[in-house]
């Protein structure tokens, strides 16, 4: 049974911050959603997988050894798997993830994941 | 080196209708964005990986066995291996796509991808 996913409605639908809800799955990658604000995780690498954040609504910095990357609504941004970074988010920003299920923990996702 | 790509100007750069401009790797996959308009190709299938369509602007039908499943923009489909299927697109849309690299071809992709 194909589905349609529309991705405002599903980020605007989880009720907390921070909490990761699946929206997909393609291939064995994952695709979820998730509304941040003020929030600054700590550094951190994924050893097995690429990591993409794509900007629903708002703005965020993605901090990595090259420096801040700058990146609005309508844009993404590929983290390459063994990269240290960081998503660095002050105003409320909403995220569509993808990334290979596994990859996301409690320790690199701002606690609030579930599995 | 980390690139922030920005989906709208990406699809809106690429000068010709039914040409699949690469625009990311995430794992082993490809993301491209392709404009298409009065399109409708032969049902196909995709035996080695799950598709995804996001469409930017626009709508389509994505025909399947169970049918016509409306995609507006802001809105995702995938497509899973093995699934008989076929866009059918009138009006001018504007789609992101996501498969495992390899998997578009002259046959299933409108003709005019070049690899």
């Amino acid at each position: 049974m194909l589905k349609v996913v529309n991705l405002m409605e599903e980020v605007n639908a989880v009720e907390q911050l921070y909490v990761y809800q699946k929206i997909g799955f393609l291939n064995p990658h994952m695709l979820s959603v998730v509304r941040v604000a003020n929030r600054t995780l700590d550094f951190h690498v994924h050893e097995e997988s690429d990591e993409l954040f794509y900007v629903l609504e708002g703005q965020f910095h993605l901090e990595t050894e090259e420096g801040l990357h700058f990146v609005k609504a309508g844009e993404f941004i590929i983290v390459p798997k063994g990269t240290l970074h960081r998503p660095v988010v002050t105003d409320l920003t909403k995220f569509l993830m993808i990334e290979l299920c596994g990859t996301l923990n409690k320790e690199n996702s701002g606690d609030l994941y579930e599995d």
